[in-house]
């Protein structure tokens, strides 16, 4: 994706897209290729809004209210939370195994005091035959843009989208198969802020600890028999008997939490079929790097690494959505 | 433990004991058979101390200022965090293997403004050859409790502290051979306060859902290898799909996490070679019936259970140290 932050617009756009999480608001200004034109991020995410209707749409147009007036037929489409329970439209989720066409076909409109048009993209849901659900909101969209922009990752592949509630994806012929989520990121921040592991730790972040993390990495492969909620008290053992400085901690626990959930993905992708399928790391670059060492350090090496996809995604559902199906970037695509 | 709360005494009181954990003080006052003639509780827990040697006197006068006027002579034992490093005095751990001996001889002793002797009982510190230090404040005298109530689990036996920070403790020849925390009880209460998973349940807790309990502990005993931040997810899902009642999802959590322990748990006991050796579980009846519960669902049914066993441990501590070695209880106890 090419991010113009000058925003020196030469070609139509094509597209407003949004990506509404729970915390960040993001809008894209997108060519009809699916380059990004220019970006905007606030902190007006979809819990701050109260599921008021108002409150969408007066934050969307603090964003973008500019490019809403400039270009007044151009299509705005959004995924991730905003489409929720409490968002500002509840789109139901589509069933897995689903493809991009799928999830174009259950995308639903709001209408705005202007009678504008907003279109939201819905979440996804996997429903295993012998378990319980689990879901995306965002995900399903990030996940369009991954197989938009490595077509050959279509056929059988694993996706693999770090953060606050990590997703695990199956891919088969174009379509979603299974999922799983794991809350690590969220986990990591709660025990940092809330727990006694928290106490021993500086309060300002330091420089990381790549010795701390990948050790935090090798303790959860070596020690997964022995619990989790086990393994999590070596944060604070190691603290107090100075086997570690309280600098390193956080990265200790990162390592962690993040080889509890890489040791049990790669058991997953295994017994999918899938290890020699490609394995794709989508999201925030700096995570994804520490992803792609965890498990080059469990011997998986062929980890590739795109950052936010999602712009992407929305330029492909709106393109099915259309009935267009894009075969290819005209332009060549940096992510 | 016979808990006359009216605090009739009529027997010559031995001793003051003292279990003074991170948020919770606890005064017993003790005769010279173990038997608890009185006892009282205040909410000075240790972390509100700051440290202070005044706050720490300060508290124990106000609670049991009486005592201490009425026995001048009487001997003062106290455990748990009040021997911490940011406690009254820090007390080095004793390490493993130890028993009650051991622990009575690195007792420590601190003066109050008056000259008073104030007892602290170490911690006691696990440091296996291969892995990762573990410790624990305040159990090893519950632990001394246990085998002076039950001689016959000196020999050989398993001992669970269901709580905050669970332990499981292995005992062979009278001593604390091993022992392993699990952060069972803080991860509940961080996960149902501070996550994702609280926003569905119900502020107030209500009625116990057995049955959703039970699911969790199956439910962490299955699907063990799916992980445990994917597993967590499913107290969402459920509650999101209106496959659980808001009002069930508590339980269900608590069975996750339950389950989570118990299946580790059973397996370090298992590597231990204590499958046949008695299983004891001891701390606040409730809390132990539900890991009894837990533990049966798994297929082990003979764990025994004992409410707070410090003051007994306490008791027993006070003996060791003063040489006489206590070789049974003259009076029935009731626990």
């Amino acid at each position: 994706m090419v991010a113009i932050n000058k925003e020196i617009v030469t070609l139509d756009p094509h597209l407003i897209g949004v990506d509404w999480g729970s915390t960040c608001l993001r809008v894209f200004l997108i060519g009809s290729y699916g380059e990004v034109l220019a970006t905007r991020t606030s902190a007006q995410g979809s819990s701050s809004m109260n599921g008021s209707a108002w409150a969408y749409e007066q934050s969307l147009e603090q964003l973008a209210g500019d490019w809403l007036q400039e270009y007044p037929d151009i299509k705005v489409l959004a995924c991730g939370m905003v489409g929720s329970k409490h968002g500002w439209l509840e789109v139901p989720y589509v069933a897995c195994p689903s493809d991009v066409n799928a999830i174009a076909a259950r995308v639903m409109s709001v209408k705005g005091v202007d009678q504008r048009r907003f279109d939201i993209v819905p979440g996804m849901a996997y429903r295993p035959a012998n378990g319980v659900p689990d879901v995306m909101r965002g995900e399903e969209t990030q996940i369009a843009g991954v197989l938009s922009l490595r077509p050959e990752a279509s056929q059988r592949s694993c996706i693999i989208l770090p953060g606050t509630h990590s997703k695990w994806v199956q891919i088969e012929q174009g379509k979603v198969t299974a999922f799983a989520t794991h809350m690590t990121g969220e986990l990591f921040a709660i025990l940092r802020q809330h727990s006694v592991l928290g106490r021993l730790m500086p309060s300002q972040q330091n420089e990381l600890d790549p010795i701390a993390f990948l050790r935090g990495v090798e303790d959860a492969r070596q020690g997964m028999y022995l619990g989790f909620a086990h393994q999590l008290f070596a944060v604070r053992t190691l603290g107090l008997m100075e086997m570690m400085p309280p600098s390193s901690l956080a990265d200790y626990l990162s390592g962690l939490l993040i080889g509890h959930e890489i040791q049990a993905g790669l058991g997953w992708r295994l017994a999918a079929g899938l290890e020699q399928a490609p394995l794709i790391l989508v999201g925030d670059p700096s995570l994804c790097a520490h992803y792609a060492q965890a498990l080059s350090h469990c011997g998986v090496l062929n980890a590739s690494i795109l950052s936010n996809t999602a712009p992407v995604g929305l330029w492909a559902i709106e393109r099915a959505t259309a009935g267009v199906h894009a075969t290819k970037l005209a332009h060549k695509v940096n992510v």
